[in-house]
Parts: structure tokens; sequence; C-alpha cells
């Protein structure tokens, strides 16, 4: 670096990295935020916001939980405030007003957040921050309130239209498939051959969206296999030695598998606009896909079955089949929706339940959530939108006939 | 298209676009943004969106005053509801009464824009919506509280974090040229060949600020020349014959031209970022340069001497430069910032008055303006802080003895 | 540049650069050439080979002829050498006598090219080294040998296999486009408002072959319109003010303009992959586009009539396309190849004639080559074949009835 | 594809595939090139080319071995045609006579690689041919021929202006680093996390050069630890836990493995042309390194001391180094050069033999060629031209001072 550069760097950190006695190392964090929120913050706001997010990141568990604390406390609304100003606001509906208004029931440390995120890669360190946040915000609820602020900016700053659909393929950074290997969390990645293996065949796809301040981290990505027909089992998708199709030759493409990269963006869903996208996509690319469908696990069915004092040990393959179809179209959350996180996701997006399959993942984690069953949720394009209505309004379970059947059967031995 | 992906289009915008009698093209505006706030807006969303932009698009003055008048009146906050949800959070600040106040300050015109993003291009076209918005609000002042709320949205969304600067040069894509010569707003481009003649000699660079959802709208660009000394006219700069210099043999960096492009974007400052973010870039280029100054015009000196009663017309060089420099040493607002839009811009910056140069831009417009007389702001490194400091204090304009010098000679004469 | 990248430059090219007195610039260029083709060209030979073309870029004409003497007299074949070296392999065709044999049959200015060609931007130097040579061998044809080197050498390194299509489109940069404009050689193009014209609009596309070591400078460049039915004129191509169609709605694609780009690289045929490879690419894009054809000019006309002893002026229209189709169908060179090089380059890529109109180029340029008249070579995928291996075998001209008809009535008039 | 493209591709191959009965699959591969050759494989080229690829990659080795018997006898030259066209040129040196002593000299089998060369991957394809050939010339010597014209095609067309260097680091595609594992010649990578550790720290680099037609393939790589000081062993540089440095830091940079990745290059040096750029661009880089030196094997080392009928067998560390020394500055071949190979290739780049340790790679293959000792050669950039024109010259081999003393004290206790 020049002279010129050193002394840029230096003087636009002049007031908090002097010479001899650095002025803003004797400052404390919350110090330093009060500076970047005060108007000078402007004009210096780049080294404050480095300063403070490196600061951040050295600390200890203890040092964070009082930094969430002073966000808590000091970076909140004053009720006080928004209510004179609500109240001038309710008497004349001028710009002066609502713009008080705003000012006042906006908590600063939204703009905190908004200042810390000039440094680059602040992005992403906000997200992590957010990440420790929900993990401190479990055992002290009050924190929680920073949460919804930080969890606002977050769906704003990675709304769609912000979003970039990017194919990951065995052509991909390996930076990037890094992460793929470290994120995936439906059926672990055990080997970079493992990986490969996914990536690498021309009947196999992998999407991820993500933001262009974080272009090295995926936000979310989506496994597909291109089939003929609709797969029972996801040994047989990932075995070591199969024979491969030719994309152009597959009619069928199964998302077998959805991971969420971010735990600091948890409650921001990314799921639904993936999907869809992929799947407008593909369709372009390999015109002679004619069915969408999942291949996916019923992660909640034994723990549902324990809370119902029923059997979860190993059942004849029928027997599996029944109960699942039963658990997939009955069993409810206390809000009326399904008590099964990942039936939630895709019949809230317009899937229904078109097929369970038993002994179709014999993985550890998969014979210890629902005794090795799967299912296929089908995303029937010319039904998508009256099945979300449905489920929506009413909550209805939509199904195959088949899976009607199975359940049918299920509550018949029950009674 | 294959037969699917268009079945695909189709079927995701069923409810809106029936084949038979298109249920949402006889919808107006106002209840399709009803729609797309309703939950199922997430599902069905994108094809809505695009038909708001698409209608918003095509109405005249009047439709879009309609919808402004709609986004005021019905799409901003409740005081009642606001009200009980503050009171609430007052008596106990837990999460949920929190949530819910959050949601009732922020009035749902905020969250259609959000939802409106999601279509490939919306970002530009909600930049022109509130273009459009500014200009009525001129003549409709009870829109302006719409206008804060896309402000306080496109602050966040525009945060310094996510905007890239890149070089702009005769190597650029002709399109994102072209809207260089439309935006210049200091010294108008008049053709191709005057453009390349500001871009393409080695001793000349351009620099925009970029949105990744905006890639070929710049939001702000710098066009600088790089000198042997500070030049004291804008007509040697932009000169048709004139001798190059190598890049690497410039001591100083002038920038003799700061243009903001985006109308719906006002009130948003990049202009402080992107000299910082270029002069740093620079330094780090070309080690030699030990100058960062700027070439100025000074657009409100003959407003504010007819504003005085003084005279306007031709006058010695001289003289042209003592008043010049009184007025941007002395001449204020209401309330204590410079008169001059220019100067409030340079030294909030930290930059101080340089110099003042007669007869440097005899553009008809530089002669209207200011009888033809520029300034150099400087941007001294390791004063930058400091003026920063006692210009946002106390206000004090620092400028160099030679220009403080003039303006006492004016001064002196005046009395 | 640091202290030790610069030692680097200098220890590089120490025995060519000395400090006090430096050896290389005292030297001749041919002696320069000597070094390079010598052992120790290998090491230093970068800084050898720079100076060499920055030598000769520096030379007016004589040096220039002087450079290509030494070319032709010292650095060609030794006729004694090839014949033993001949005689060896003939008596036995072993590595060691074929190696000497290549090696001796291949003049040292084939190395002396390539040895050169080690320097950034070197290829394009040499591309215009050999347009240079053209011209010269015009007056002086002894040089015609160093060419035919040259040519094979550039045959070899601009194969087809390393040449890439690029679309050119308003987003291409500036400096491209410019070149565009510069070597358009058909209908001249008079401002990039102009180009604009043919760059932008839906119905318009440009696509040029680059080689990947001269990026920035197209070999040749074909432009395109989409269009509903085959255009009679090109004023309606180029028209200012013209109603824009949507690509998709196209069910025509016209090539109405081919340009060459390197002086060059004469002799070196781009044109028929160029033709095909944009066939296919655009067939892909655009399924409905069912026609593929040109919009010609038909240069050599007026001058085959004037050889002829016919009357060139202004004729009724009718008569004009009889005589053009007449003259395409008939007149022939010498060694039985149509007159007309646009003809002969169509024809001989199976294209057939399908359309003869008259006042279809009413330029300067347009009517003094062929009275304005034009006409379509038709690219009659089914026929290509066929078509080539008629003309290739026998000449044959393959014309639509219609352009019989009219090439028969003037014939019938003629006797 | 489209119907139109679909109909495209079969009729530009109309000749070749016809529907019922494909008339170029009854033809040989002998044929087919005949066929190329001709005029009208210009046209109908690019489908006649992929089939011939195609068809040799079904090959086996019978199969191949006739393919190149047939280059060698039936598209070789013809003596008698050439030494006539030699005649007629040495009588008159006019430019037909030329051009026709150049399509005799020249084999008909490099037009038939430059026709080849026209599909999309064939250059690879090409490469690969030759890695066939030069493993089955071994056994028929008699191919040897057509391996000097490939190479001499080779030479031309992978010259070094048309090659890039490009950095490989933990940021580049899977698909190309699963390669660098491939083809790492010198110390082998034998993992994934091994590659990383190659890769990823700051004090670690890689550069390849690639060419355009094979973007995917390097063609030579080399690994370069950044240091402080010139390390002697490369277990360190390699450990698994090890202190990574700043880069800045680093004052030398080591070029500790060199491998060339393509067989069907041998014989075209690319190793001398990386190492002068990867100095360069480093050197600009990163301004503190002043040393650049490498970490060589010795391989011949043991081999030619058993030819020498000395002992190989596990020696004191002195003496090692002292036989090292020794050998590396004495053992010749018969033509004077030296006998390691890999001191020819350094020492002829104008290195000098720095230091020699023992117990310096202790890997099996590290023990086998030399006991485990390494030398390092260093690259000492005011002494380079000297050093490679004494090489040349006289054969000296230059070294410093203690391996000169290391040397003599080998040759003294030998006495």
């Amino acid at each position: 670096m020049s002279f010129l550069a050193d002394l840029l760097t230096t003087v636009f950190e002049r007031r908090y990295r002097g010479a001899s006695e650095p002025d803003h190392q004797r400052r404390t964090i919350e110090e330093l935020c009060t500076d970047l929120l005060s108007s000078s913050g402007e004009v210096s706001g780049m080294v404050l916001a480095r300063h403070i997010l490196d600061s951040y990141g050295a600390m200890d568990e203890d040092g964070k939980k009082a930094f969430f604390d002073f966000l808590t406390t000091q970076l909140g609304i004053d009720p006080n405030q928004v209510k004179s100003a609500l109240e001038a606001y309710a008497l004349e509906a001028s710009k002066s007003n609502y713009r008080q208004f705003m000012e006042a029931s906006e908590p600063p440390r939204q703009e905190l957040a908004r200042r810390l995120n000039q440094v680059p890669g602040a992005t992403k360190q906000l997200v992590e921050m957010r990440r420790d946040l929900l993990k401190l915000a479990r055992k002290h609820p009050e924190l929680a309130v920073v949460d919804l602020d930080l969890r606002h900016l977050f769906a704003s700053w990675f709304n769609r239209g912000f979003l970039v659909l990017r194919p990951i393929s065995w052509e991909s950074p390996a930076d990037i498939l890094d992460k793929i290997i470290a994120y995936e969390a439906v059926h672990a990645i055990d080997s970079w051959d493992d990986l490969r293996r996914r990536l690498q065949p021309a009947d196999r796809r992998c999407f991820g969206f993500f933001h262009p301040a974080m272009p090295d981290d995926p936000l979310i990505f989506v496994e597909v296999a291109l089939t003929q027909g609709i797969p029972g089992s996801v040994q047989g998708l990932l075995a070591d030695e199969r024979d491969n199709i030719a994309a152009e030759d597959a009619d069928t493409a199964v998302f077998y598998s959805i991971s969420n990269c971010q735990a600091g963006l948890a409650g921001i869903s990314f799921g639904n606009s993936l999907i869809k996208q992929v799947v407008s996509d593909l369709s372009r690319e390999l015109p002679n896909l004619k069915t969408f469908v999942t291949l996916s696990p019923i992660p909640s069915l034994n723990r549902w079955l324990e809370e119902s004092g029923a059997q979860t040990g190993p059942l004849p393959e029928d027997q599996q089949r029944q109960i699942a179809a039963h658990y997939l179209l009955n069993a409810k959350r206390a809000d009326g929706t399904p008590y099964d996180p990942v039936a939630r996701f895709h019949l809230g997006n317009g899937a229904l339940v078109h097929a369970v399959h038993a002994d179709a993942d014999l993985s550890e984690n998969g014979l210890a959530q629902s005794g090795g069953t799967m299912v296929n949720y089908l995303y029937d394009l010319p039904l998508i939108s009256q099945n979300h209505e449905r489920f929506a309004s009413g909550q209805d379970v939509v199904a195959s006939p088949e899976v009607t059947a199975l359940s049918a059967t299920a509550e018949q031995k029950d009674t």
C-alpha cells in the first residue's frame, strides 16, 4: 500500500485510531455505537463500524450478552416519545409530524445495524450476530425484541428481488462447495466424493439463492434428481453405483433435499420462491419434464406417535405406510396446521401428498424420525393455486386417492 | 418456451389470469394491492406484483395521483391501533407486545413496496415511482408521507454495504455510457466524441456506484482528471485538443463533475462515500498522487448576489474572485449552513475552500450561475476529520490563507 | 511497480537494455531477429520480441520494405539444404530424417513470427504487419512469398476451433462498437445513432467472431434483421422510423451486411462458419424462424456490364431485374466461377439465388455498383448440401423459378 | 431443441447422416478423413470432423494403430512431388512456385488436424490423440513422423502468446482442482484436505497456464510457498499443522512443485515462461519478496549412483549433501548437459544451485530417488541472463560457494 493510501486509512480513522493513545481503543463498544449513531458517524463511520464489528467478533458469550442488553435497553424506542409524536400526527397528518412519528417509532438499533453494514463483509457478520442473538434469546427472552428488529431489517435486505438464483455444480468454486457439505441438513454429505455424486452426473442438479453482499455464501439450496418416474427411496437416488440417464430423457424432477444455510436468517422464508424458480428454470431447459415432486422426510412422525402413546418400533411395510398417511393427513397443531414441519412447508406452497414409501430412508436419522418412511409431495402445476387456497382457508390437506385410501385403512383399524 | 413452462406461467397466475375471463383484469389496482398484501399474496404474489407495476406504468398523471392517494389514505398507519399496541408495550415490553407495536407502527405501504420488489426489474420501477411521487407531492403536499416511507425503505435497500463501485470507461457497455451522457448534470456532454474525450485518455477516469438490482443504471458518478498541479479552469480540462499525460506522472486528481442519476433516490446521499472510495482506490493504484481536489461550480453565487441587491454583471477578474471568496466563506442559510449547495456538500465532507478562479467556466450555464467563477475544494487528508468536526459543531468554513485574504479584501471594500 | 519488479524487467532484459550503453539499441532489427531465432532467444526472448515489434511499429514505408526484404532473402528456405534432407528422407523415412526435412522446409521467418508472438498484444501487431506486407507486395511482388508464410501461420492460429462467436449489442463495450462503425463495409454507419438503430431494437442482431488473443477486435461480423417475410430493400431495413416487431414474431432472419475487419487476415475465410453458426444459434433461440436469407449487394454488376459494352444508365425496374438475374446466373470468370464476388461466396456456401429487387439500395454506392439492384440469397436448409455439391462439381448456379424466368426473359431479348 | 434447429443439424449433416441408411456409418475412418480433406469438407466439415473424432475415441489400441498407420503412410509427403516443386522454386522463386513447394512439403495430416479442430472440444481430443500416439510410437517407431507433425502444429497452437496465466485457489472450480490433484507429479496430493492446505492459507499460491480452447484443463502449474527465509525440507512446507504467515510478511517465494499436465503436449516447453511470469506477477503484488527459489527433487541421483557403481544406501547427512552437490555439478549426459532432468530445466532457465538439504523429502518416492536429499535452485534476478549464457555456451553449472565447497569435499574424498 502506498504512503498515501496508508495515510488515508489513518486520517479517515483519525479520531478513533490516534498514534500515541488510541482513543477508540479505550472506548467501550457501547460508546462506539453511540458515536456511530451521532451525526459525525456519517464521516468517520466506516472505521467506527469496522471497529465495532471486530470488537463484537472477539467477544465471548458474556460480552455478547452485555452488548445485546445494551441494544435492548438503550437503543429501543422511547414509548413517551412515540406517544407524543403519535398524538401530534393523529391531530394533523402532516409531513413533519409523520417524520417525527417514524423517527420515534423505529428504535435506534435498526439504524445502528444499517450503519454497521457499510463495511465490506458486514452483512455476513450481522447475519451471524443474529444467529448468536437467537441462541442467547432462548435463555434470555428479554432479548427477543432485538431479534424482531433484526428480522424486520433482514426481511427487507434479503427481499426476493435482491436474491440471485445460481446453479451449483462440480464447476462451482470449492469454497462454496465446502459450504454445501457443511449446510446439507437432510441427507448428510460425508465426503467430496459423495458431493461429486450429487453434482457431477448429467441427471443431478443443485440450485441456490445468493445475496450479492454475501456472494460466497448460499442462503438456501435444493438438490434435484432428474429421473424416469417417481422414485420411492433415497437410497436409490444416492447410490454409489447407479446408471445415469441423459437429462433430456428425464420426465420427473425430484427435489430430494432443501437446506437453509444461515441460522441468522431464521424466519425469513426462501423455500417457496426457490422451488418455484427452479421449477420454472428446469421446465424451460428440459421440456420433457412433466412431474415435479419431492422425496421428503417425515421428521416428526415418531415424535407424534410417542406423544400419542402409539408404538414406534419396527412395523410391517404396509402398516408403516398407513400410519404415515394418517399422520400426514390428520395430525395437526393447536392452530390447525399440520403437525409435521415439512408437510406445513410443502402443503403451504400448494403441493399435495402424493405417495408414502416405507423403508425409503434407512439412514440412522431416517429410521429414528419416521422408521424410514418418506413421502412425495407433488407440485401439480394446474392445481397449485387451488391447493394453496384450500389449505390457506380451510387447512384442507389435499392428497392423492392412494394416500387417502391408506389413511382411511389406518383409521378403520384404529376404531 | 416449452408447453410446460407456458403452463407453469399460466398456473402460477391462475387466479389472476384466467383464460376466458381474466379476473385480475377487471380488478382495480387498489384491489390488486390489497390482494398482494393478503396472505395468499405470498404464493401468487409474483404475478400480482407484475400486474400492479405494469398497470402503474401505463397510468397517466391522474391515475398515478389516485394511486398515491390510495397509498396515503388506505395504506397508512392506524393511530388508534398504534396507540393501544404502544400502551400494551409500555406496560410490558414483551416480545409479542413489541411485535404488535412494530406491525401497527409500520404502514402497510412499506410491505407493499417490498412485495412489489420480488419481480425482476421492480427495484428500478419503484425508484421511478418515487420520482413521480416527488413531482406530484410538490402540488399535493398530503402525499409527502408516502414519500417518507419510500425514502426510509430505499435508504435501507441502497445502504452503502450493498453498493458496488465500478470504473466507467470507454470499454464500458454503450447502454451505460448512454446514461452517463443523459445524467451528467454539471458540464453537459454534447456528443459521443465529447464523452470519449472524458473517458478514453490515460489521464481521465470515471467511477460510479451501482446497485446489484439495477446493474445497468449508475446511481451517482464522478469524473476525474489526473493532472500536474491544480487546474484553474474547466475549459482547459475539457479542451478538444490537449496533451495527455501518463497516469503515473500525475500528482493531482481533480474531481470536476459529480452527478446524481436517480431522481427517485433524492435525499439518499451517496456522494460522500463515493469520493472517499475513489480517493482510496486511486491512491492505491497511483502512488504519485498527492493532491485530491475538486474543480466545482458555485451554482448559487449570482442568485445570492441578486437577493442581496448586489451587481451580478461582468466584473474585473480580481473582483470576481473576491466576491466569490466572500460568498463561500460567509453566505449562510437560516440554519447557519452555507448558502451554496455544493459548498455545503464538500465542506460537510471535511474539504476546505482552497482557491477561486475567475473565468473558469465560460459555458452559458457557468456564466449565468456565477459569472464563470469556479472553486477548488481541497480534500487535505490529514485535516479532513478536523475540518468536518469544526464544520459540524460550529459551522466553521475552513479556507486556505489565499481565499481568506481574498474574502477579507472584499469585506474591507464593502465597508 | 516495486523495486523488484523493476529490477526483474531490467534483468530479464539485461543483454539488450544495459544501463550505460544499451546494446540492443545499436543493433539493427535484422540483428535482433537473428538473436531472437538463436537458442538464447528462448530466455531473453520476450524483451527482444517487444523491441523488434516496437522498432517495426516506428518504421516508415522504406524501413518496412527493407525489413520484408530481409525476411524474403535471409529468412527463407535454403533449397540445397531442403534437397539433401529430402533425399535422405526418400532413402529412409526415419524420424530424424523427417525432422531434418521439416526443419529445412519451413523457412525461419515462420519461427520468427511465432517467437514474436510471445509478447502481449503481439498477435494484433503481426496481423497488422501482414496488412502492411500485402500493400507493399502489390508493388513488390517478390515479397509475396513472405505473405504465403504468414497466411499459412495465421490460418493455423485463427483456426475455426479457436474462434469465439459473440453477440454484439448496445450493451457491448464502446471500444468494440467503435470498430463496428469503422469496419462496416457494406452499408456505412454514419453515427452512433445509426449504430444504435442497428443494435438496440428487439428485431435486430449482430454477431462477430473473435480470437482470444485479440478480444477487443472482431475478425468478421454480420448484421441481422428479424422480419416477417423477406424484405426487398435495404432502405426499409435501415429506416430511421420504423415499427419494430418482437423477436419471437419474426419468421425470417435477414443477413444484410457481412464485413471482414482485418485486412491482415485476407484470404482466411470466416464467413461460411459465421453464417452457419449464427443460423444455428438463432434457430435455437427463436424457433419461429423459418427462413434464412441475405439481402446482398451485387457489387460487380455495372463493371461487368461496362466490360460487356452494355448500358449501365437508369433503366426501368423490370429490365433492371432481368439484367441482374441474367448476370447472377450466367456471368462467369475464366475459371468458371461466378463473376460476382458476393455470389461466389454465398453460392459456394450452398445458398441459392432467391429474388432480385430493383431500387433496393439507393445509396450512392448502391447506385454506382448495381443501379440500386440487390439480391436475396436463400439458405434453404434441406438443400444446402445438394446446392453446394452442384456448385462445387459443375458450377451450377441454383436459383428460384422466378429468378430463372427473369433471366430467361433477358436472354430472349438479347437474341 | 426446436424443429428447425433439429432440421439444421440434420441438413448440415445430410450427406453423412441419412435417415434410413447412414452413408457415413458405412465409411471407414480413412475414407472420412479423405472426405474431410477434399474441397467439400469445408462445407460439411463439422459433421465429418465430429464423426472422425468420435470414431477415434471409440477405437481400441489396434484401431488406433491402424489409424496412425494410415496417417503415416497415406497422409505424409510425396518426396517426388516435393522434389519437382523444389526444383521449380530453385529455378524461379516466384509466388506460385513457392506456394506449390509449401503445399507439397507439408503433409496432409497437418491440414487434417486443423480441419478436425473446428469442432468444439476438438483441441483437447487432438492433444489426447497425440498422447496415444506417443505411447504407440515407443513400440512402433515408424509412427514417430506423425508425432513430429503434431508437435509442430501444437507448438504453434500453444504458442506463449495464446496462453493465459490464472491463479488456482480454493475459490477455483472443483473440476479444475480435481485435475490439480490428478496431475501433481512431484509431491502427491492425497486428499481434498491436503489440497486445501496447499491452496487456502494466505502464504500459499498456485498458478497455471491455460489455453482458451481448453479452459478447464491446466497445461502446467506451479505451487508456491511464501516464507521467511529459504526452507530446507518439504515436510515443513506441507505439514498439517503449521503457523501461516501473512503474505506481506514473506521475503521468499519457494517454487516447490512444477507439474506438466498434458502428456499429449510433451516436448512443448511451458515451464520457463511460467516461472518468469509468476516471478513477475508476485513481485508486483508483494514488493517485500526478495528471493525466488525452488525446493526441488533430485530425481536421478540414485540412478546415477547405481550406474556409477556407488553406494545408494543410507549415509550420514553430511555425506549425503556432499554427494548430491558433486552430482549436481558434475554428472553429465553424453551431450554435456546435466544428468539430472530437473537440474537441466532450472539451470537452462538461468537459475543456480544454491543449497542442498539432506532428509528434506522423506516420502517413499523422495527416499527412493535421492535418499531424501533436495536442492534449492535460486533465481537470482541480476544473474539470470549471465548464468543462462554461461550454461548455454559452455555448460557451466553455476553454484553458490557452499555447494561448490561441498562438491569439492566429495571429490577430495573420492581421490
